[in-house]
């Protein structure tokens, strides 16, 4: 006669996990209907006709606000704290991780908050698109302010229920794991060696085209066939058009589910490069989400796992991969078979054009050395915006000031390509714009990595043979999803933390090398 | 002091109906998460890449459960009894009415039941695919049994509830308030006059070819110019391209959301006619959707009719007005810019092509004469199927002594053309046949109505003045949505009931006139 208390077992023999059973499904129903808005989403940004739009907003809002319901379900809670004493296994235990996560955050915010701060934002990001070109700060500030305050209040409330500092529990959102302990740790150590790597590339730059001048592409491009270019490189790429599309929006973006990626790119007939290489960063983000692991889809680990890791790939693709001398080789043929055979197209001077150096005044523009420096400047400020330490009219002035020390540039009384350059402070997005130079130090990790591996990486891509870096990238990052946290992600990945030495290494050595 | 019962009434002075008001946002709710729903079902149609499919069906079931959850939750229910004791003004006693009716049959259908008939409709229509080009009668027959079986607890379970006859209770689904008594008696008519009309305008036409022989365009028609003059000819029918699109699917298709409308249609570079009349068609539906009545969106009265009603208009643009002589005199200059001066593109001969009559197997291939012939034999089949007066393995014998009754053509051995034809009965849709014949009574009958107030109507058209239509259209049927019953719209719109004999006297004006 049994007595003792024993392990409850399901039928099959296995140990029965009913609570964390009920989560996974709570969460695949989650899935299943977020995968509905983001189709939707993603029509309306490349697809619908503009009489569409107020009721397409009113679908969206009604299953966001139908999402929040499902994801803060008090039986949810429940089931999260059940799920503890569970005989998990390794994965399950990962998945309840996530879970837990996510229940922390979506319950801390009364739905009221959200609510005031979606028409804020969208208040707020209405007026700013005629407030950019009108150069009007002092518009925008009046509606700036409230987003502002309304982020400060999401932030406590978060810092009150994470533990976290208030500027850090915004970046959780994207970044889970980092802080603003690390990120100033590894910013501040960009800005010790960066203005002077920029002032020497652009002198190495300058001299070398005094000597051979650069050979610019003769144009028109035509809209079609640049949009075959890009279908051909993206395959080149890996990408999978049996699991996704290519087409076109205002703004460019990864969107869609990871069984059918819905990527977008914006084509100008005078100019391919923008288009090219726009696609290829976001063909990066597309095979990381198309190679998710199709077995977790559905579940909390089945997803990519933060905001920095998704940039490292769009980053590797774009700059580590667009930058080498390898990639201009397989680009030539393609780029004459398209629009003639053109002394730009040459390897050499192609890579040139690919590697350009220079200080301007638009975060998107950059090239991969700037880069950094936008994101500094945002950073600081935006930090120093959610934890009280500045206020929105102390903008322009932060902001001409770090435009001088990084990249010495005079940007007094040019809102319009100063602080209203980026979509996200309207929308009120805090705590995001680091994750695109952590991602540059993720992906220069990634490569350095590889390349330990496989000393004879170069020679490889030299040869157009991509593949080892796409094999590394499935096994160690793609496949992953959110089995691990950030940090054990790069540490399996790589033999180490997430090091910047990385990146500056991969700067001097492209650069100065 | 107030001892008397009084109403009660809300703070802007209102009637206060709180039940009926809790309702109207209950349908609102549903209304925008199914926009969503139609999105990604147009998109699935339409866009999506192969190895999408998968998870687009998942995510489309589970909205199909949630929004099957939210029209029967018990509450809803209660509200519909409470509101029926609330002081109701007509639009809110039609909104009711509506609701009353989609409770009625919601709740009439276990879970169970609607998930078996959906896989097995699934696996039916899915080898089917296979079936029909292999001319595979027996193979079908093994999937089709219990489609045909389920239909049937169906239609008991539903014809219990409403307290309708079986068939009439599916039919109900499409074309509410509509019995076999009714389709009985003007389906006997058809089948008393048509046979022999058929006959007399195939002699006449076969006469007239033989005096002055018929030219066809020569092609190719290039699709992209075939894209160029749907889009041209759209725009002339009044389609709202900044509420809609036409893009390319497999079956066409009119999708989207009244806000929204999408429209499909495919091409075939060796025939222009059509990709072109389809379109017609399906812009029929989509003025009807881009017109209902923008203030009742979302309510059930803010819906499309029927889909007799539905048919009618479509079928008001492709028959009424496509084979109007005024509508090859407005298309032939668009034919001559789109493919050069051809002989075929004269108005006289091109309207002769868009009036052939011709006695064929395919119903989706049929002219408006012969259309009828292959409706009243699909409703005279479906019916004592579902009535149990015929088995699945009685249809092929029935169809072929139908088939030669209505259009002496011998259909023996071929099921690929016959029987395995249509996707309505691997889907389990019985009941909706009918209402393309019923739409194109309907229609003859809008016409007539319009010509009573509008003697000149013709001339107008022949001008290609097409504005009279649409104004009358979207007086009598676009702007009223579901605001009455199918019976009383009708009469309001032309005076009397259904009367098949409008249908008739249009064929015989047209066609022998």
């Amino acid at each position: 006669m049994q007595t003792e208390p024993t392990l409850a077992t399901a039928e099959d023999g296995r140990v029965a996990t009913p609570a964390c059973d009920a989560l996974i499904e709570r969460y695949a129903r989650i899935h299943r209907l977020a995968h509905l808005g983001a189709i939707a989403g993603w029509d309306q940004a490349a697809l619908m006709p503009p009489k569409g739009n107020e009721a397409r907003a009113a679908a969206l809002a009604e299953l966001a606000g139908l999402l929040h319901r499902m994801a803060t379900d008090r039986a949810l809670g429940d089931e999260i704290e059940r799920a503890a004493d569970e005989p998990l296994d390794a994965l399950q235990r990962a998945n309840l991780r996530e879970m837990r996560h996510a229940w922390l955050r979506e319950t801390a915010l009364p739905a009221t908050l959200v609510e005031r701060q979606r028409l804020a934002a969208s208040r707020c990001e209405h007026a700013w698109r005629r407030q950019r070109p009108a150069n009007d700060w002092a518009g925008f500030l009046e509606n700036f302010r409230p987003v502002l305050a309304l982020a400060r209040e999401e932030a406590s409330r978060l810092a009150e229920r994470t533990g976290l500092a208030r500027y850090d529990a915004l970046m959780d959102r994207y970044e889970p794991g980092m802080t603003s302990a690390v990120v100033d740790r590894l910013f501040g150590d960009i800005r010790h060696w960066l203005p002077a790597l920029i002032r020497e590339v652009v002198d190495r730059q300058a001299a070398r085209d005094a000597a051979d001048p650069p050979a610019d592409a003769a144009g028109p491009f035509p809209v079609e066939r640049q949009r075959a270019l890009c279908e051909q490189l993206m395959r080149r790429l890996g990408f999978d058009f049996e699991a996704g599309r290519l087409d076109v929006s205002a703004h460019p973006f990864c969107g869609g589910v990871p069984e059918d990626v819905r990527l977008t790119t914006r084509f100008a007939p005078e100019d391919f490069l923008g288009a090219l290489m726009g696609t290829v960063h976001e063909t990066g983000h597309a095979r990381y989400e198309q190679s998710l692991p199709r077995a977790w889809l559905g579940q909390p680990i089945g997803q990519a796992r933060s905001m920095a890791i998704h940039e490292s790939q769009s980053l590797a693709f774009e700059m580590q991969l667009g930058g080498h001398p390898g990639f201009a080789a397989l680009l030539a043929p393609l780029l004459r078979e398209a629009f003639g055979d053109q002394p730009a197209f040459d390897p050499v001077r192609l890579h040139r054009r690919l590697t350009r150096v220079q200080r301007g005044l638009i975060r998107v523009d950059a090239d991969e050395v700037t880069y950094p420096a936008h994101i500094v400047l945002r950073y600081e400020i935006e930090r120093a915006l959610i934890e009280g330490e500045a206020q929105a009219e102390d903008i322009p002035a932060l902001w001409d000031a770090k435009m001088d020390e990084l990249l010495g540039l005079d940007t007094r009384g040019n809102y319009r390509d100063g602080p209203l350059q980026d979509v996200h402070w309207p929308e009120g997005l805090f705590g995001y714009f680091p994750c695109y130079t952590l991602g540059a130090m993720y992906a220069a990790q990634w490569f350095a990595a590889i390349r330990r591996t496989l000393p004879d990486l170069d020679a490889r891509i030299g040869r157009g043979d991509l593949a080892p870096v796409f094999d590394w990238l499935r096994e160690q990052i793609w496949s992953q999803g959110s089995r691990w946290s950030t940090d054990e992600l790069t540490r399996r990945a790589s033999g180490e933390p997430l090091n910047p030495a990385h990146l500056r290494a991969h700067l001097r050595q492209r650069y100065l090398g």
